[in-house]
């Protein structure tokens, strides 16, 4: 049984250490977040995460989601109960407006949560994760009464909700949606289609599921510019609030997938179902952004999460499993063989993944703060300083994120040797959930050109200019710390590369598209790494300042001046190849013909 | 239903222009390989697995193996129907030596079916894979009645033949094994113990199944210097050839894996059942290293295999699927979408694919022609260099070669989106698949070990200085071919990335074995890159030759031109960061403490 305890000192270490939450007291929404507060909910968190969800997460995957013949979804044994004890405990109410009933705490500590869920059980995480999407685009696109009907319940956990998109034929291309809503007199309208791929579809778990579905008014325009966002509740609600007619959506069937086997993954046909238009017809898309860029930095600290809960599981392994000897001599002579730590390839795929998931950590709550400060922060320069990172890392966070989580697990489960490919240990569980992190809202490779092609642009460039005032003004702080120095030099350096891959994308996307394209996916690996290095250059200072306090706690802080080291000794050399592979423009990419990759 | 058809035109380049096999018909064991002969070996070849082998691919993976409860175990519906026909059209016997039945054709012809094979269905291959390794084993050491008795059946595939040495307590570490043999008064030995992870274990493919056995003879010496190697018939043999008593080793149970599921994974219980030992007491290592060196090159052609048959997928799939529209305006305007094939970023995937595929096949050939050469070739020097050329680029073949497998099944898998997560479309089937080959037979951090620790300091460095010679004389000849002219450039620079890392272990490693080991993994990497860039330039070579004949193909060889500069401008630039990664040292892989990481 794999082991997991949420990370609750290093999450502590971010929070009050790196990002300083407390500090922004002054602000409205942070007023509550006292240092007594969040430590005592990061606490809490961990432990119910630890003794409710987490022990769930490999029987849910071998169990799955079943539909019965009636057509209804049951999750597998204990999620229920599981999520009753979460909604009664007001977990999912952390972040939110307390005008819903929600406690306001500043979206970091709500990120906190969101990667203790993943980290313990994805598939479970994923039934409250995908109504936090929801609720984002009710709160910003609904009416107020749409707000007052849906929202209460939805905050408090009692209702749930869903993301309609994705249609057999079409997934990132959303223009090419079939889906039809009929205008009726009553002021609903009459929704017909399919949606497919749709998490947390159907299930057990609450007693109405609030279904956001995207769909196109007759007389719509083609393209993306004609889809519109609706509410469509399973179970109609009525004036007073109590539930009414089930309403005319139903279940085809349940894929059956590579992981994530605990959420019931659904077809969900609609047949003239009753739905809401939310905000104006044709506008659905920025309605749906509004879901998305939630839901995409929700998936990015599932790879983190993934990451976490595998390197748990191989740090325990490679203390138990005693196979070979040191290569300087027995370091247990009285052994038969030396624990896999001894060896130092075993140690180098923990180091990498202790040093992501450090940096990682950070950067995701760094950019939930970013979040919290574009709404809140003091004047409206700030806000849109915040708002400009954390627009430019959303697709960093998610791809990047996602892609470093799928490795770490993968190399996670290589420490275990052949033990890590039998299902019983569950380390290829993280590796089959991590995957689908890398492909959801939004491919990986949409997620860099949103990068490169969107983010990069928008406003003449702003947003990457005030990430490179960010690195520039921390690397070029004097320090007397040896690791902080060498982490500020070899950020500078990596900096360099991305702000030459940067200008090459300047030089060459005006002329040809493609030159953006074919460099995409490497500029954003680029901006991770760098991103990485930031986090890193951030918590060496602050470890190498609490080494000089009286009883800190040495342990704790070398371990992270060594990460730090080790990004800038052997991750930080990554930067120039991925620069160079920018540079290297689109000739190779684009010339093949179709014929020619079909030979 | 996943497509496979056997890339017979792209081995015939590899075999007949690039290896030039039919130049070495002086040598014994190449006469009989004219190209006539190869061709329609190679092509009859790749029929029988597209018709018989590939459709059992995903109803293998879905049904899995079963133990019955009177202990038998079946292989899933088709296998045994199939592998009849393998048996009956002699695909087994290609580079068998003649004495035992085999057709004594070269390794590289073998080769090529391996790579058929586990292409089509890795999980069947694997029946007759380990057959191989096993085969090995009782023609080099085996006594000539051992040789007499099982070899003709296990050549003719009437019997087939697994490797069992793992234990639950150990695998890399196989001096712990605890699997006694106890001589008795006939000559043979009583074997008792429990065996894990036994590829093809048992199944019912066959009459009888030859088990290689390690085991430790009574007061052998502890460590790995006492074990001795067994041959432990399931069924015992009589004088007359006829199957006699069942053994004492049954089937405790077929492990649940994460792929592979069509090969039954056997845990194996030994009762005092009887086996002949191989060779001399405590000297079962060095018979074992001979299965497990042919069994690492068909384990690096495993990739090679996931490889190509996902990307046969994924191209499939980037033709059909329509997804927006290409960045240059729409490729197909009658139509509301583009196929994905417009979209820079599949391409680039599939470039990378088709880059690595084109090149790792180049290299197992060229691989397979050393193994030959190491035996055949006229002179001992001659031998001596081709043996010391395979004996450096098994662990790069296998490490690089099944990393590099399961990246391009994941980047595969990654072109078809979310349809590529669920399990009937059989993409996520190629990266279970193709998982497995990083672990057994050596764990990839295993190899990198077997190749700086043992390859790189045999015999003060040849084979590496004769790795060297081979690229610096091949960069070194003139072309007026521009693409030659870059790769080999690039290719000389990469090279030093590779004498710089070396030298920097000869410095380093003497004082700290640590050095070694945590540079261990990117130095087979950086060496994977080199050598795939070694093939390209070879292969550019010949490709801008046969452009320059009177009714050449002139599509295949420009696409071979395009793939060797996608090497050049997208792959190379990674030989640098990865010699700085092992010029970084072992500091920050050694430091951390046990209780740090724990942490």
């Amino acid at each position: 049984m794999p082991v997991f305890q949420a990370p609750t000192r290093d999450t502590r270490f971010v929070v009050n250490e790196v990002l300083g939450l407390e500090s922004y007291g002054h602000l409205p929404g942070f007023e509550a977040a006292t240092r007594d507060l969040t430590d005592s909910v990061i606490e809490e968190a961990g432990r119910f995460v630890n003794e409710v969800v987490a022990p769930l997460n490999l029987s849910g995957d071998q169990e799955g989601c079943t539909r019965h013949p009636d057509g209804s979804v049951t999750t597998p044994k204990g999620f229920k109960e599981a999520y009753a004890r979460y909604v009664e405990a007001g977990w999912g109410t952390l972040a939110a407006p307390e005008v819903y009933g929600g406690q306001g705490l500043p979206h970091v500590i709500g990120f906190v949560m969101e990667e203790y869920l993943a980290s313990a059980n994805q598939a479970f995480a994923m039934y409250p994760g995908l109504a936090n999407g929801a609720i984002s685009a009710i709160a910003s696109k609904g009416s107020p009464e749409q707000q007052a009907t849906y929202l209460p319940k939805m905050v408090s956990g009692e209702w749930l909700g869903t993301m309609n998109l994705t249609e057999p034929h079409c997934g990132t291309d959303l223009g090419l949606i079939r889906t039809r809503a009929e205008p009726q007199a009553d002021g609903s309208y009459a929704i017909t289609g399919t949606k497919i791929f749709i998490s947390a579809g159907d299930h057990d778990l609450c007693e109405n599921i609030i279904h956001l579905v995207l769909a196109k008014t007759p007389g719509a325009p083609e393209s993306s510019k004609g889809i519109s966002l609706f509410i469509v509740p399973k179970f109609l609600v009525n004036a007073d609030g109590s539930l009414g007619d089930r309403n005319a959506v139903s279940v085809g069937s349940i894929e059956h997938k590579m992981g994530i086997h605990g959420n019931a993954t659904c077809v969900m046909n609609y047949d003239g179902a009753k739905g809401w238009l939310v905000g104006e017809e044709n506008k659905g898309l920025a309605a749906m952004f509004i879901m998305m860029n939630a839901a995409r930095l929700g998936v990015g600290i599932q790879g983190l999460a993934q990451a976490e809960a595998s390197y748990q599981n191989a740090v325990t392994y490679a203390l138990e499993r005693r196979q070979g000897r040191a290569l300087t001599g027995p370091a247990e002579p009285q052994q038969k063989a030396d624990p896999l730590l001894v060896h130092p390839d075993v140690r180098r795929m923990l180091m990498d993944a202790k040093m992501f998931i450090g940096g990682m950590r950070a950067l995701c709550l760094w950019g939930a703060l970013q979040v919290d400060l574009s709404h809140k922060a003091a004047t409206e320069e700030e806000r849109q300083a915040a708002d400009d990172l954390i627009s430019l890392l959303t697709p960093v966070i998610k791809g990047y994120g996602t892609d470093m989580g799928y490795k770490t697990a993968t190399d996670m489960q290589q420490v275990w040797g052949g033990h890590g490919y039998i299902a019983e240990n569950g380390m290829d569980q993280f590796v089959r959930d991590a995957r689908i992190a890398m492909i959801y809202e939004g491919a990986n490779g949409v997620q860099a050109m949103d990068l490169v092609g969107r983010k990069l642009a928008l406003n003449g460039g702003r947003a990457i200019q005030r990430l490179f005032a960010v690195i520039d003004a921390e690397c070029a702080e004097d320090s007397a710390d040896e690791t902080v120095k060498l982490v500020a030099e070899r950020l500078a350096k990596a900096t360099g590369h991305l702000k030459a891959a940067t200008m090459w994308f300047l030089q060459n996307g005006m002329a040809n598209p493609n030159a953006i394209g074919a460099g995409a996916y490497a500029y954003m690996t680029l901006t991770g790494v760098v991103s990485l290095g930031l986090m890193w250059l951030r918590m060496a200072k602050v470890s190498a300042a609490a080494l000089g306090q009286d009883g800190a706690d040495k342990a704790f802080y070398e371990a992270k001046l060594l990460c730090a080291r080790h990004w800038a000794l052997r991750f930080a050399p990554q930067a120039g190849a991925l620069r160079y592979e920018v540079e290297a423009g689109p000739e190779t990419v684009m010339a093949m013909t179709a014929e020619q990759f079909a030979a």
